[in-house]
């Protein structure tokens, strides 16, 4: 009796274990990101060590200063170290990554985070080992652009964090 | 037979609806928007119509003069109209709302949209009539604060908009 039972059971079983598993597909972070902003180019310039992409959502111009980018790194990718004229807002919307100014530990990015970047405070910020980080980048631009530094070292990427 | 196999399947699926219908929860804005960023506290001044609530993600500063707030309209709600001395970036992060002008059309709002508010110009945004809004408000502050104009009316709310 319990085979006959399984055979209508087992059918259901797959069914509705195969619909909730559609429904978690929104956890991994790049799926995540297309959902809500768009991904963008990768990014080809020398600025950064790994895989990133770059979508500017708004640029500065003559009237607002404040230009805003999302950017996702993949696992392992990270800028180079660098600082800017007016300093920078970062808010994390998926995955997990690291941040770190000069002088200071790494620390830990997760979804929900939202970190400031003082202006001309040397930093790098990037995704964990295993898990890609999307992070919205807001920075004023009254002041001039970037100032992109060394490579973060394979040293410094793995050095533990707090 | 039909009897007793259904003793065995219906439980089964019961359980596992349940845990797909947990999942689907991750749909609705204010949820959606708890899993990124908080909504935070309900806004309780005399500047908008509706429920709304405010979480400041980063307050501006001396060395940066931009502030980040999450902002969710329940359906129907918006702000007053108003104005801000160096504009205003909007981050739509999820539902379907409502963003217009001075002088110009009614813009529906939606996920993944982004939006620039000119400095000094009049505007207001808000949900839809039947769906939240969470956006992401990016406000430079170094000409002042907000200027806070009239009540936007139910005429202007549920005008036709592009």
């Amino acid at each position: 009796m319990m085979k006959r039972n399984l055979k209508y059971i087992l059918p259901v079983a797959i069914a509705l274990f195969t619909a909730c598993s559609n429904n978690q597909k929104m956890e991994d972070p790049k799926q995540q990101n297309a959902l809500t902003f768009p991904q963008g180019k990768k990014i080809t310039n020398e600025n950064f060590t790994g895989t990133a992409y770059l979508q500017m959502l708004m640029d500065a111009d003559s009237l607002n200063s404040i230009s805003v980018g999302n950017v996702t790194f993949e696992p392992g990718a990270r800028s180079k170290w660098h600082s800017h004229p007016s300093g920078q807002i970062l808010l994390v919307t998926d995955g997990v990554g690291y941040y770190q100014e000069k002088g200071q530990s790494k620390k830990t990015l997760r979804k929900g985070d939202a970190i400031k970047c003082p202006p001309n405070v040397a930093h790098w910020h990037g995704a964990s080992a295993d898990t890609a980080l999307v992070q919205l980048a807001i920075t004023g631009r009254e002041k001039g652009e970037t100032i992109w530094l060394e490579a973060v070292s394979e040293e410094e990427y793995h050095a533990s964090n707090q």
